[in-house]
């Protein structure tokens, strides 16, 4: 091995010491084809390091399973509409960056991705104002959650969308925050599984809208969450 | 051969005789890779049956060279934005069914295949109420087609559009007519051929909307002119 | 918030409220993908709100435990073979338009999508003609719905078809009323989820056609019973 | 190298020589992609050793740069609306086999594609029954063609169809012989490229019909002179 | 109704009366989405005017089902790895008709489909050359197989194979008969649905192999039938 | 009609007038597919109300026929890599927001999408960090421009790149910031139009990575510029 | 049958016959799809030639079914994750090629696909070294591997990964060996089913990478163990 | 910027300066999408380090200019048929390591990509041995091939093809070396443009065969080359 080599790898080393701090977003658990007993390990030996963990996709079986063997030191929140399952050292104290964003789903079905994202940005200290059910072919119910969005100047907002993935296009059209789409696998026949969702987002003609995979809650919520905390920690250093 | 092979094929051999009297749609010539002599040849077949001929996709030069080289006792007239291109026999007197319909283009692209619509229901004996260039961008250009279109009571609607073909939904969710939409191959990257606006109109929240394929103006004009027709049809019968 | 925002919003709060009305066709519950309970919770509002309310892709388990736990004043009928769920209120009386359409299926397979059709127009008050089992294998048994179809001047006829689809271009060049293609998810290898049938409806020689998303038998006859009604409305309109 | 490998490689060797005998099918030169002095290469020396060459998919000017450049010993004839062009040796005399096939055609557009089938099974020394523009929306034109397939007993028969493919569907269910479908790149925006016809005939309900790759005129004709060289064959023998 | 539409549509009636006489393969019940109910009344109904009839994809729960409640007075033969249920009247005499045809299967895997093509040639009065496990990875194993094909002069081939599907091609090169190529949904990853085998086929360099879908061993078996007859039936017919 | 529907329409009517105000994002012209003409049209319509008006996708010949035909009182200036065209009233005064974000490019092949985000950034009024050919291949000179943007402290990043566009999930993992991929059609063989990078992306295992449509620079620009006007803004009115 | 026919077929007989010698790599039995009884039949066959037999995708309960069936004169060795089974012979002693190679896993879920690799290797005679949970979002993981990979000089290298298959392209730029990439099915949305992870390898910048089909450890343990065990070879043969 | 960002930052600097030797593959210039001026400096600066420099898919034309342009002091060789263009410095020997690969390719239009190979691994030191016109359809010209391969003891194998790509696996079959398969854009219809090749080589059943994407000599090329030269070092070392 070349002496160039070693300092590379070295360097590598030092690299994922403080991810969370250098990108500004915890690591999660992905629990989808996981064991309780993986899901177990990687929640503790985060939470040890972090004060606190959180897992994605956990089954309700795989959750009771490892709220059930977690040690009496840790703290569980198991989330069922969102599959979401937060651990917690009892010293870890939840800080508020004072951050805010807003989470929008068009329908009752796009409820599991919308909750995922509403964790993952709570658990990074946003405020997160949610409104549920307010898919385009109910518009009206849009009026409230955008006067609100309005008023308490949320810095980003999450859509959450299936069928075909109109909302973010309306709402982004509406308001001066950016809009992060999420295409969830909700609809039928061709194009059902999320595609026709997706692309009519990446085809939308209003732009200040980005996208994320379908059913991507967790990235979706922690994005809009980053944007957040910048705008937060831009106004509270300023006036420092 | 036998007697009963026989007897089906010559009933088949009646059956195209009055193709539009029975479907009520005229037959039409699509030009795409049709050379100008068998545009030509059958435009000059047709119109000698039916008293007129329409074929549609005719690229200018195709145009020209059928305009030169068609006989004295033919008018024509070209569409250079539908590519559309009618042939009349000098005694045809275009007839008007009463019937009425409405169609709507989201953009200044989706022109070609909102005026092929156009000129076939025309040629269909249909009023058409034309209004371009009210895509989901400009949302507020919709106001007065939809005024019109309530108070003229047009039969159906066309909305033809590309990108990720949101408007024909939104018109769907505010009238009582039947609409058809056309995804057109306007749009960029994944999806951009026309897939994303079929797919989004395929998956549409909004029950009353029907699709015809990527570009298909004649195919949506034609369905159209062709429910207005039976219920200006409905209307005159009644009266007598 | 500026005044323009409260403006726009406002006037999108009283959009919803009379959606059937504006339509012409009510709002229904999707069943697939929601609990029990939320089935019941839609179905009693809406049913409150219009003195019915359907439910489509209704589970039979699903359907047993709304019926269930349904409160004494509604009254239910639940279609096995098109999954369908309707709940009425004691006092509603169901209203005839004199709208008629037809349904035509082409296999034993194709069933569940035509009676989900089936019912939704019937719910819309037209009358349905339907004729299942007349796929183009057996094609002479065609003679006896077209005769009839013909003859009692159905409005619209909805044509369901899988495997390669080609029953409604056939029925198409038949008949002189507009025909709504649904492709099923029939059929088997390359293009056997219904994407055979679609592509063929959607590249179909016969104008007329149009087409609705795979296995949407409620978007097919909602469409069909919206011409039906328009035309139903037309006659008697003009007859006062 | 082992013996058993030379074992191998050696019988290899003899393997192709007379391959046309062994397969029934004379090798051709597919001229896509290639320059005029490959195809005129290789036509020279395959017409040496079997009298004749076929070559396919020969644009125009490739063609006249092969025939200009041919020299004086071998005759050319080029079929320009096939794509074809045949090399013989002056002594080369066409055998005819009595085998018998038909190819029909649904549209101007497919010619290309049967007149590429007709050159393939003529050279192969069969008589082919051609009829073309006999396509759906005029099926009235497939009854004498039909009568005719079924008077002279061809073997086999060629049905080319773009668009929605129904073609070699209706006619395998009018015939007791095996039809090779031929889907054609001819249609419009989704599945145009030939996905929807070659979706629909490998969905088709009709047994009976195998198909070839989109285009692919030489494969079909060979294919179907192969299957009428069969029975000519058997005929011939079981007279001796 | 007018008197053309009356007359094609009486025509119509009289289509499918003698399907299987017209067409050469008789008509089969598809199974799969049936329930035992239907597929007994299809099956019994078949079997009636016919003698004989032939359902494939029949689940063995569905066949133990079937077979129990099926009257005395018809005989059942289920071929379990086939998965084809034939009911007989006990007056049915199978009739030979001196056709031969050959079933190659590339692998273990592909047994069901192969078996659902020689149960359906057989059912056409054919004899049935079969040889299983002969993949291209033991390629071997081949040469028993094509030596007694060509010695016993089997009409046609057919030939079941999943994975990259190179065995049809392979097989074709050896031999003067036609070859059906079938390709199966086994393989595993991009393409192992049978798309890559289905693909391969139909990319092909070998002239004289054609397809049919995914898994449809019926089709490949009755049109492998239908040749195999027609030879024989031109030997018998030019011996008297 | 009735009021309900023309209040809807009334509001409708105001919605699109401060679409820029709104929604933080000037409206721009597509120049694809649109003739010379109404480019110029759109442009001189846009400038006349907002100062400024800018054209994407401008191909050279476009924009010279444009640049040539425009009345003197308007400046242009034309970006040939990034193809924009920017027009402007004599007395508009671009305005620094004081906002700042980071475009950077992995292979010179990427240029024109990143041009197109910078030029629609800097008309937002941000300030560009602009790195070219900094993709993974040559990862070390990553080191300058990450040291920059951490340094200047920009509020978002855009990255651009093709073939396996890697490089937005490693640079998101270095820094702090949210990123936004956009994919470029730049690449070969399976994948190659841009769906490798842009499935890639939408794969990437790091959060705080959200995407646009493929070849989409104005969309990432705009959205950058977007979050980066916020956070200016944020600072600009704490300080106040 | 013609002499040069049964020639070519004597030949094929004598080609299979050592496989593993000729090829290098010995044959496996593939699962999937296969019955306990057929998996234990071509075991004891394959055992019963060469000594050993590996088979691959053995669910547990398969094989504990083929171990109990197992006549005792084998010993069987089932490796749960990798779901690989191998038997052997009792007089088989495993011969060490000298041969190394490494693998390395992106994260939990590709272990399967990484251990068939492993086993796949082993059983060919090699050193393995394994490295699991090397992902890209712990890249400061890959410091030990790679240090070991290059002081040990491993002669080619097998990486697993699923999502964005990035890890594949980070290694090869590290090290002169060539890199085998495994694509695995795991991700979510658009391209999750290995499809991302496929092309981005496909795509990839970095030459010295090939790849095989998704969640195929098998084909990369067994290439990697071929590379390996000619190194070997070469350093053994050119010592002597 | 915190002082562990600095640190990983810095050691990337250190990282590509010496590419080609930690990866044992040189850097190469992409011409494609390129303007000459680009590959002329890219070229002159990268054959100024290393000696010499390589470019790919390099059209005519552009070489033209290239080679026009490029300073006395420089040495230029072009190869039309693969696309290469090779750049030296008049001091630069090019050196032999003796490795050995070789390429075959199965059709005439295969050979750009065959010569791409073949340059690239000349430039890398290695002897190749080069088979054209070897595909599938002409077995016997394998046998020579093979032959030269296995006495020549070439230590990996390029095998390029088009169409359904069945060569590799075939060659795969009878030798004890790597083969790494090219597919081709060659072919036409479904999968004709490169997939169908791709997906049988990936679903080939022959272990040690690995692929890189379509028409992608250049990777190919290399990576046998590494694997060669690597092979040619053991030997070498285990020499001395």
């Amino acid at each position: 091995m070349k002496p160039e080599q070693i300092h590379i790898l070295e360097s590598f080393a030092r690299l994922d010491i403080e991810r969370a701090k250098r990108t500004g977003i915890p690591e999660a658990v992905f629990a989808e084809g996981k064991s309780p007993q993986q899901v177990l390990a990687l929640l503790l030996s985060l939470s040890e390091k972090a004060g606190y963990a959180l897992a994605t996709r956990v089954q309700s079986m795989v959750a009771a399973q490892v709220m059930d063997e977690i040690p009496k030191d840790r703290k569980t929140s198991y989330n069922q509409t969102g599959r979401t399952l937060l651990v917690t050292r009892p010293d870890y104290e939840p800080k508020s960056t004072g951050g805010k964003i807003a989470i929008l789903a068009a329908g009752t079905s796009d409820l599991p991705v919308a909750e995922e994202a509403r964790v993952t940005a709570e658990v990074m200290g946003c405020e997160v104002l949610a409104y549920y059910d307010v898919g385009v072919a109910g518009i009206h119910r849009l009026v409230q959650p955008i006067e609100e969005i309005l008023k308490k100047e949320a810095a980003a907002i999450v859509v959450v969308a299936g069928m075909e993935g109109a909302l973010p296009s309306v709402v982004r059209g509406l308001v001066p925050m950016p809009v992060i789409g999420v295409p969830t696998s909700i609809g039928y026949g061709y194009g059902g599984r999320g595609e026709a969702a997706l692309m009519s987002m990446l085809q939308s003609c209003a732009p200040g809208l980005t996208v994320v995979n379908i059913d991507n809650g967790f990235g979706a919520g922690a994005t809009a969450a980053l944007v957040a905390n910048r705008v937060a920690q831009a106004i509270s250093r300023s006036q420092h």
